[in-house]
């Protein structure tokens, strides 16, 4: 490239979205190209709530790789980034920005270096699986960057490499993550199986948890479980398979109560395998208990089930209400059971869509603690206030899409570096 | 009987043991007879600290069965209890008193009522399986009054049907309950592997867990994982029968190490299918898992496993030291995390064999607030104040023994009736 070239940036910003699984992933066949025991199947979560930004940029003044993720240099040395990175630049194409004169061929793409910085619009520390959304982003906005010719499937494959579940955050709506057959991972991929408009009267409320307990990797944790849970093959080869099946067809039909008992199920499954791994991890807590006993005993009361609840490597709970109405019952049990800290805003305390507390007519704190015990519970109620740090409400959600509004790009377009 | 005789009482008083299951019994093939899924081993511990006693009374003067628990008079018309009086009425002998001119004939007992009057030596409201020792303790002493003429395998049988656990609680030492393969259950009974005196330098600390949650009882706990686990089948069939050799070796071998990891995997795995049962149950809390955690922490900074943990249908931890000296260990670092509340006495708060916190140079409160953080802890350590009611120090026990010294009857011997 001649020299008057040195100075450009060129630059994609992309926004993808986190997802929550109801069929679990636990337990890998392969540590390093990340290959699962298990097919899972997840629902993705609206990126106006939950989602990863990222803007990549590449630029011959680049002189290494660089990451910055929520503001903060962090090094791209590990594995994973590696992998993502590698296979990445494997399958750039030729590239061409007419307007401003860039030309960047397939072969260049090896000796340039990109910038990246990434961030995600919910608080890291809430547990909420921010390493699905960021490989997924990375993955897709390099991707784009880097003019790569593939389906969101083959791309998922990569995403795949970075964490698992990021796979499955390159598609909207239900979207389930085949394991696959082959040794290189190739059909190990994430597949569509109905977009977000298709079941978008759910609504989802995620109790983010009070925890002082510090949490077992999921990586690590998922390594000792296939190591020494006596449980975890049957698991994998015996229940889950059946599951997918099920709960393929819950989907389709749009069958609330199916899906309920299987996704409760399955959680509780993959929370089984971790207490019977030894040392046995525990990612749920006493207000993880509770909030089931809450949804179980409000469930068993209906006629038919109203709220599916599942969690992941942590005490978090993600409640997946039937519709709205649903939802605005199940806000009120949770703030009747668990209302803020008396210094706590009611504002920063249900965030998200928070339409959902205006069908239920709360305004105020006054309003929680106005609120009547649920009818279902005879002996009268505890209340475990403090224990939820706060509830976010919101939907099904749409996959990756690309941001073309330069003003909203992490990096600045002249020097590449976070603004 | 001739009327002159209807004035006298015949009584027996026996005391028997409580036990904990190191490979756990959960799930029933027969509901009626009691019939287990699968074999299971416990620890018989000392009566001293932890025993029923029962005194039962025969008299022409009772005109119906009553039994009073604690001093309080409770119904026996209970299909448990209703079974082990048939099965013991319906193997009594002929009895005779020369000294008082007493004669029962066998075919007497069938018109006979007997009083049972039942006293646990440690608060019933701490969910440590009284059921198990009061069950034992009521088929012994009525087997005894009615000259049964069986061993005690054959009672273990009938004790069985009164509550599963308390089949094992007939012998001392370490207790198979062998599930049988009849129908009737005949063959499902208690079996001594070896006794008290074979593993005399085990201490068991058991730590009191203050709880405020409401169990799901054992019976029907362990009827909802038989319907509705997808891993309880597996577990009883495939794992279980492999840790029962493994564990009678262990047991005989003294082999701590591996008594450990599968006293450990089987808690743990037992509480697993408790989790994967629809709705899921939870015994353990927060408080047991922070006992797990220190315990896991402590025997994988040593070379060898210092204790092992099992909990049963609640909270309380089981704590089995290898010797005194891990014992003593044990107790500091419990008490290190979990120190009373200030207004709770320590001599209170540690009962049983009081002498392991003799070892430990512990004299009161202040000894227990200047404990220093266990070596194995990097991070600053967090104490848990009053989360555990108290603790008790105790060892491995014999079987159920007749109490011969009358003014240890629970009961009247003129009127039959609670002293």
């Amino acid at each position: 490239m001649a020299e008057e070239f040195q100075k450009w940036v060129l630059m994609v910003t992309a926004q993808t979205p986190t997802n929550i699984a109801v069929i679990k992933y636990w337990g890998k066949r392969d540590e390093n190209l990340i290959l699962a025991i298990n097919d899972s199947i997840s629902l993705t979560l609206d990126p106006t709530h939950l989602c990863t930004t990222t803007t990549v940029a590449v630029s011959p003044a680049f002189n290494q790789d660089r990451m910055w993720l929520n503001g903060k240099e962090i090094s791209l040395s590990g594995g994973r980034y590696q992998n993502c990175l590698r296979e990445i630049r494997a399958r750039a194409s030729d590239v061409e920005d007419k307007n401003r004169g860039i030309k960047i061929a397939k072969k260049d793409w090896e000796n340039l270096h990109v910038h990246i910085a990434s961030y995600n619009n919910f608080p890291t520390a809430a547990g909420l699986a921010s390493s699905a959304a960021g490989f997924a982003c990375l993955v897709y906005s390099l991707a784009k960057l880097m003019n790569v010719q593939e389906d969101n499937g083959k791309l998922s494959a990569i995403a795949r490499q970075g964490s698992g579940s990021a796979c499955r955050s390159l598609y909207g709506g239900f979207v389930k993550w085949v394991m696959g057959k082959e040794e290189n991972g190739s059909d190990s991929i994430a597949v569509p199986l109905v977009d977000e408009k298709h079941w978008d009267e759910l609504v989802i409320i995620i109790s983010v948890v009070c925890s002082r307990q510090k949490e077992t990797s999921s990586t690590s944790g998922m390594r000792e479980t296939v190591e020494t849970s006596a449980l975890i093959e049957h698991r994998a080869k015996e229940v889950v398979p059946k599951r997918i099946i099920q709960m393929e067809e819950a989907i389709q039909k749009r069958d609330f109560a199916t899906f309920t008992r299987l996704t409760c199920a399955d959680s509780n499954q993959f929370h089984a395998v971790c207490l019977d791994t030894s040392p046995p991890i525990f990612y749920m807590n006493d207000t993880s208990h509770r909030i089931i006993s809450c949804v179980e005993k409000w469930n068993r009361s209906e006629a038919t089930p109203q709220v599916a609840y599942t969690f992941d490597a942590g005490p978090n709970a993600v409640l997946i209400a039937r519709n709205r109405t649903s939802a605005a019952l199940l806000l009120q049990r949770l703030l009747f059971y668990f209302p803020p800290n008396s210094e706590t805003d009611l504002n920063s305390y249900v965030i998200g869509d928070k339409s959902i507390l205006k069908d239920v007519g709360i305004q105020d704190i006054k309003d929680v603690e106005a609120l009547p015990p649920p009818p279902e519970i005879k002996d009268p109620a505890q209340k475990y206030k403090g224990e939820i740090s706060y509830f976010i409400c919101t939907r099904p959600g749409r996959g990756p899409v690309l941001i073309t509004d330069e003003s909203q790009s992490l990096l600045h377009a002249e020097t590449g570096l976070p603004k």
